[in-house]
């Protein structure tokens, strides 16, 4: 992330992804993998998600995707070309598709996926080409909360 | 396709393709990108779905994610690895990844798309290793519904 190429200062994307983070959470006290997703345009969160594989028994429902899908139909539109998601955790290839077909603006995430993160699959952003992608934003936090998860539940 | 190595006969794949070809002449008729898919588990179809992307405008509403979706509300299953999966373009690669997660026995494709279709994007298949893909089954009548929607589109 190179933090002098932003097109948003930096404290303000901190804090919209501070609230992907309380997403998370909420996702951890529901006993979810805890990875949280807001969709930001205009300044205004537009929709907010958590992972919700278990409570839906759907593994489609990812939160990216829930965050897109709401997003969408708060808009009345299939694009959000002046949108930006943020979402704690490396998107997977699947989200990344979802991701590519809404040609977001801009994608920031958190902490990286070594298992099933996007760059595990491709060697190339599988994004829509004019999507920015801002990688590592609060990427500790985020990482410490899937870290607890994943202990709590090996104990 | 080798389809001596094919555990279910050609037949049946046929037959389950041709409903999911009936389901792209649904989207057809509704003016969405002709694409249909089928979930079968048992030799019993438990879901189906055509594109609905401008129906629901929302670009994550591709045929195949609404039929895993459905088959999972039926099952209460975030997996489905006795199921095949029969679509009848290439999956892109958000549907690839929604397929991935499922673990399916298998997916079947139709016809190839050059555009948006998971080869495009990446050298190996980006599915769960235990996931069978077999393509360009009924490839023709696939690609032939796909030409007329959008010729008709341009004119």
């Amino acid at each position: 992330m190179d933090i002098n190429a932003l097109s948003t200062p930096i404290s303000e994307h901190e804090m919209y992804m501070r609230l992907a983070l309380r997403e998370a959470a909420n996702a951890f006290d529901h006993d979810e993998v805890p990875v949280g997703a807001i969709v930001v345009v205009n300044n205004k969160v537009v929709a907010k998600a958590f992972n919700q594989v278990e409570l839906l028994n759907d593994s489609t429902a990812h939160a990216e995707i829930l965050a897109l899908t709401s997003a969408y139909q708060s808009f009345g539109s299939k694009y959000l070309p002046d949108a930006t998601l943020y979402v704690t955790v490396e998107p997977c290839l699947m989200c990344c598709g979802a991701l590519y077909w809404g040609k977001l603006a801009r994608i920031v995430y958190g902490a990286s996926d070594e298992k099933n993160g996007y760059r595990h699959f491709t060697s190339s952003p599988p994004f829509h080409p004019k999507t920015e992608i801002i990688g590592g934003l609060l990427a500790y936090e985020a990482a410490a909360l899937m870290k607890d998860f994943f202990r709590a539940r090996r104990q």
